[in-house]
């Protein structure tokens, strides 16, 4: 009765687990599976510590074809910069679908998470973006700017990268960042307007509560990807943006009407079209986002458990076929 | 930033955490503060896996003056035994309630659970059963009918065990494990009219849902602990029972009137009157359960979030006062 559970930490998984194209395909698997309608993905469970100024999500999802589910834990305690200590943690637990049993612990600490988000940001530019991006922009200059752009750039090779944020200092640092790693031309750029009118590809990637896009900006060719925005309050996006734009795709229709870009277009009586498609169906080719070079296309990620369930899948195969992490028998 | 993560297998939590008189007192810690209101316990997580014919439940609960949360995940896969394997399984995570740090893992298989449900019966028993109890009955013969006479024993030390069950011989054999583990004279009854009449203390543990305990044993100077209805189509005792009865008590009211016998009390239009006290405002005192040594009365038991906070953090106490299980700085 007893089994092999594999405990991974969050300096092994940074190991053992890249944002690579195979984390990207098995990302864009979940959304495929999605879309079938088959997954069984429950509401978020939510618990607020007021004293500690803390709160607790927790996030599954069962996709058919994945041997295993993940159960996210994710808490936030925004006192803990006081103490020394980073205010987003948490861990990733696989069970396997078949049978119930632990098979992985992945004390990730968020580091999954920031994998699966930016792969699902890299499906998005795979079947939305033009073929050709030669610059891409980041709106954002934080964890996800960085990934966010690294991803994309697996899938559309662009050559120059622009960064703005409002403090100009992080945007510069940003860049640099970038342009380390992805070895192309990366600079901050002052002007939001410009730097979307000089990018095909642009991500938004922040908290904002009132809308760091215009819909003036949009221009034929675009594809943005709207990730910053995972909360009731959150906008980065200004709503007339959605309807302007030649197709809006939700990674969940159900969230994004509660938490992403579609909340506040519904809110201010601009959505009152068909319900929007999901990336899924663009996955699958059930729907066409991008008809023509010419188009112009907006995904808004709010992120899923069926993300977490496939990258927690594919970090136990990157850990085994590596050797890392701890083996418990229990 | 990295710290020490304590994890405990199911075998070391065997034998680190006991179900003993600190368990049940962390437990009514637990059920005292349930009382004051100031707990967080959202409502349970739940996914059914369809194919695998299996369900997965998350529950959680915060307590203020605990130091710790627990996040609970219990795996159902009823196909399991085709396999060899128990159908039960899960683990136990427990963080701080000050950073949401990770503080250990108890990879338990309902282990932890099987304690803080037998200590929850303690607890009820402790404050509602007569101070004398010579007999007790168990109704039911699985672990609960031998947990929760371990754990009543405790706290009313009778000398006298009946168990009853559909299966005589998994009754008998239940007597001879409670004899053997007690050091007291324990025998199957096959007649739970008779078993009722003669116990003083009685305790429902099977999964029935038509009752298995009639309205008509009740008798002067009974205690009924009803543990088994956890879920909305069981029912243990009949429900003319908890009006007649002078007390009947929830472990919580909410959870109750979805799972427990409440549910079937209201379905059948008898249960009209005010909202039951709960098991919490008995311990601290707010609500006198028994009043002489006549009166008869019920506790409901569905088991609660808070008790599984109470149990986590009472199990990483026992494994560093131990030095048991394998630390993991991550």
């Amino acid at each position: 009765m007893a089994h092999d559970i594999k405990i991974l930490t969050e300096a092994e998984l940074r190991e053992a687990v890249k944002l690579d194209l195979a984390a990207i395909d098995v990302v864009e698997r979940a959304f495929a599976a999605l879309a079938t309608g088959k997954v069984v993905m429950p509401p978020i469970l939510s618990m607020e510590i007021e004293e500690a100024n803390g709160e607790v999500d927790v996030k599954t999802a069962y996709i058919p074809g994945f041997d295993g589910f993940a159960i996210k834990v994710s808490p936030g305690f925004f006192d803990n910069p006081k103490l020394g200590l980073p205010s987003l943690n948490g861990l990733m637990v696989l069970f396997s679908a078949k049978t119930g049993l632990v098979e992985a612990l992945f004390l990730d600490n968020g580091y999954l998470t920031d994998v699966r988000t930016a792969a699902a940001g890299a499906v998005a530019a795979r079947h939305m973006a033009p073929e050709v991006v030669k610059t891409a922009g980041a709106i954002g200059t934080g964890v996800q700017a960085r990934l966010q752009i690294e991803a994309a750039h697996l899938v559309r090779p662009f050559s120059r990268v622009l960064v703005w944020g409002r403090d100009m200092a992080k945007a510069e640092a940003c860049a640099a960042d970038i342009s380390r790693k992805l070895g192309i031309e990366a600079r901050a750029e002052a002007d939001p307007a410009r730097l979307v009118a000089e990018s095909q590809l642009v991500v938004t990637t922040t908290p904002s509560r009132e809308p760091v896009f215009k819909a003036d900006w949009l221009h034929p060719g675009l594809h943005v990807t709207a990730m910053g925005s995972d909360q009731g309050e959150k906008n980065e996006i200004e709503p007339r943006a959605l309807v302007e734009a030649s197709a809006y795709i939700c990674d969940r229709v159900s969230q994004c009407e509660a938490l992403g870009e579609l909340r506040t277009a519904i809110a201010a009586g601009l959505w009152s079209g068909d319900m929007p498609a999901e990336l899924g169906a663009v996955v699958t080719g059930a729907v066409p986002a991008r008809r023509s070079a010419q188009d112009i296309t907006i995904c808004d990620l709010t992120g899923t458990g069926a993300q977490d369930t496939a990258i927690a899948t594919h970090a136990l195969g990157c850990a085994l076929a590596a050797g890392a992490g701890t083996t418990i028998r229990a």
